[in-house]
């Protein structure tokens, strides 16, 4: 893989790997570009073209061998690498998002939560324990993280991502509601879930006019 | 609003609502375009173009009244209404849906939590009941809900969707790793959070091949 490949397929890339490996589950170990097409929805000749980004995996009149494609597109996806993780916010979400995320499978570890009420320090989320908020400099300078899941509210987001930035981090997976004001090199990645219910509540909205 | 807006159009919305109650909190009750699109980062000419669509609430030369455009886009998007609404799995992920939409502003109100694990009922959530799942239909059957959270893995979220559409469900806020096969008029937003994460790592995987 040399070029650069479009946001949109990277978009794309992890639905390919979801619907792949239910086809693995199912004992599938070939499929056709028009077979994946009527499964996932999308018209075949999207399927071709995405999957050409990466190589063109299928064989004309074959298709696509399933275990070999998904395997490839979890290696782009860097499925397999094991890759640090610290949580700030042990509340609620940063839970969830510890205990979520935290499976071998995917080789996403999460090592330490970071917490700003220091009650919470010596608890521990799914075996990573919980450290002060004030330790993080400190944290950051030991150990080898470059992924940050930031669980808390916007009120204080902004400042602890410039901090986790100047402590190293490389990309921040961010739920609080603030678009983050990160250097251009810094990945982020924005799970924005109040705009997702609102979303949802505008097109309940919309449709109970109709 | 009589005609139908675009997807990308509401997508929007919500960002501009979190965008003008920053604006209202700073105390600044008049924005043009120009500064609007300058804090959003994007264009002017998209900001009218979006607006526009809900009737132009921008006067030319003197720009936009905030609360005005705030309580507008608010009404659009549903909020100030009462929601009520279900999540379906009280596990860490239930428990921080329903700790992190319940709260009386937005309008959503969760009502109760279904779990699969019958252990679990009796608990509560943030002041909602955790019900067994065997008593969804007839919980269903007693009260207005039109909103469902699933927060269960995908092995049992088809068939949870299956009874909540029959149920009277009209929108699934889906946290399920499934694209959910339910009838055209039901409203699903997925929140595929793994999907995010691969997508957050194959950038980082792909930054750190350059």
């Amino acid at each position: 893989m040399t070029e650069k490949v479009s946001g949109a397929v990277i978009t794309r890339l992890p639905r390919y790997y979801r619907y792949l490996g239910e086809l693995l589950e199912e004992g599938i170990d070939r499929i056709s570009s028009r077979e994946l097409s009527e499964r996932m929805k999308v018209t075949a000749s999207q399927i071709r073209q995405d999957l050409n980004n990466f190589g063109g995996f299928g064989q004309q009149g074959y298709g696509y061998n399933v275990r070999n494609l998904y395997d490839e597109i979890g290696k782009i996806l860097g499925i397999g690498l094991t890759q640090n993780m610290i949580v700030i916010g042990a509340g609620h979400l940063g839970q969830a998002i510890a205990n979520y995320a935290n499976y071998g499978k995917r080789g996403f570890v999460i090592k330490a939560l970071f917490d700003i009420n220091p009650d919470l320090a010596g608890y521990s989320v799914n075996g990573a324990p919980v450290y002060p908020l004030s330790r993080l400099e400190e944290y950051l300078g030991e150990n080898d993280v470059k992924i940050a899941a930031i669980c808390i509210p916007k009120t204080h987001s902004g400042e602890v991502a410039k901090r986790l930035v100047a402590g190293g981090i490389k990309a921040i997976w961010n739920f609080s509601h603030l678009d983050l004001d990160v250097p251009e090199d810094i990945i982020v990645e924005n799970v924005h879930l109040s705009e997702s219910l609102m979303k949802l509540s505008y097109k309940l909205n919309y449709k109970s006019e109709k």
